[in-house]
């Protein structure tokens, strides 16, 4: 981490009474910088802002947030922003009566930007199934929350295997994204995004993907569906659109993924 | 707050790149001091190194976890003690990869012991449904883990309902616990608990019970079998076991109730 600030003031501690620690009560998102702008600030600014009101947890002022993200973000030539706004400090147990003082905590961080994504991007990456279950869950489907301990273990899996990549299901069998990154497949020239309702994230970028392409379907998606799939991409904030080679060693075509890079290339 | 400390050292700040604020990457337990002893001890040290373990989290020194916790305790005539313990610091996002030291963080902290729970012991309380569904979370279901947003939302449901504590389903229609408590039912004479196999937390209060009563069946619970008890009662390490005394407006019998709290009575 090479910067770090909570409420506006450089540090690198956070009061341990703040309600990420003890409960991940708050959302995040991450954003590439070049030459000292976040790219697509406005719709993580929005995101962050929907997701405090999905959680009702009271928003910080848009105004002040913009202001301290493009503060962080200056003279980062290249690198990763990352936003993480939490309920505040204090409460009772899970109850978040009595908090100490009346405002969220907005932490801003600037990380060194991850080198790998531009050769997969060129040359893409294997994917394989996960061995794990993602939750069905009503309640956070879709948001960038602070619970994120399945995907930590879902990155532990992958560390131990021989893929570059690995797509997971939920409990109930629906295809849903890939470690830290959504998932979009063509089958038959039509172009499918899993269906997001009861397990995972709504990424930024496959947000955009969705908004510039409405021709895609938004489709509950099995591991039988995807592997009858001819090309397969990855995308998020960070690597933008990420080809998959080959998927549980099958090879795969990548010209329909440059083709559609290709189409968002003015965006980013 | 009235103590707190990190890794022995007393504080009130953690370090901004812990991961329990960006993941909830930890697991914790929550225990009853009285006259400067834990109660069950060495039940929530035990489970405290078990999830370490399914969660793939480098455990602590058992020896040394028992000693802070002993000191953090010693002294407080009544109160909570809570113990966290996280992956530790850094890594590189939800990889915990490149940990910026070989250690997990232990947060030990003692609050104020709740009062109205002596009350409510004697009296019962009234439960109603929540209008929310819990996850079900093969990886996660069980364990006293670090993501509880799930819980937090459903605190604030209570706060706007008139029952005192609200029992809650999964996504299949399971009953599963109440707000942070875990539940059991008297249907024609003999006691029944949900199964959790696949939501909720497997409390320490829960697993005596249990352990001193094998006539208990562990049963997948629906709200109509629920509807049908003819007794209810929650129960965690705080609490004890508190006697509902009406479900969805319905009185209950409290008598089999204070029967196995009478029965239990000599653990604590």
């Amino acid at each position: 981490m090479k910067f770090c600030s909570v409420n506006g003031i450089e540090t690198n501690t956070i009061a341990i009474n703040d309600r990420a620690l003890a409960y991940g009560d708050g959302t995040f998102t991450t954003a590439k910088v070049v030459n000292g702008l976040v790219i697509f600030l406005s719709e993580h600014v929005k995101r962050l802002m929907q997701t405090c009101q999905t959680l009702d947890i009271k928003p910080p002022s848009e105004q002040d947030l913009v202001r301290q993200i493009k503060v962080a973000a200056q003279g980062n030539e290249l690198a990763v922003l990352k936003v993480i706004i939490t309920a505040g400090q204090g409460g009772r147990g899970y109850s978040r009566k009595g908090l100490s003082n009346n405002a969220t905590s907005v932490i801003i961080s600037i990380s060194a930007f991850p080198l790998h994504y531009k050769k997969q991007a060129v040359e893409g990456i294997t994917l394989g199934n996960s061995q794990q279950l993602l939750s069905v869950s009503p309640m956070l489907a879709g948001l960038k929350h602070l619970n994120r301990l399945e995907q930590v273990l879902i990155k532990t899996e992958l560390e131990q295997r021989c893929e570059d990549e690995l797509v997971i299901a939920n409990y109930l069998g629906q295809v849903i994204e890939a470690s830290s990154s959504n998932i979009f497949y063509f089958f038959a020239d039509k172009l499918y995004t899993p269906d997001l309702s009861l397990s995972g994230v709504d990424g930024i970028m496959r947000q955009l993907i969705l908004f510039h392409n409405p021709q895609i379907t938004i489709y509950p998606t099995s591991f039988s569906d995807l592997s009858k799939a001819n090309s397969i991409f990855i995308c998020n904030s960070l690597m933008g659109i990420i080809p998959v080679k080959a998927y549980n060693e099958r090879l795969l075509d990548l010209t329909p993924v440059f083709a559609i890079k290709a189409k968002m290339k003015g965006l980013f």
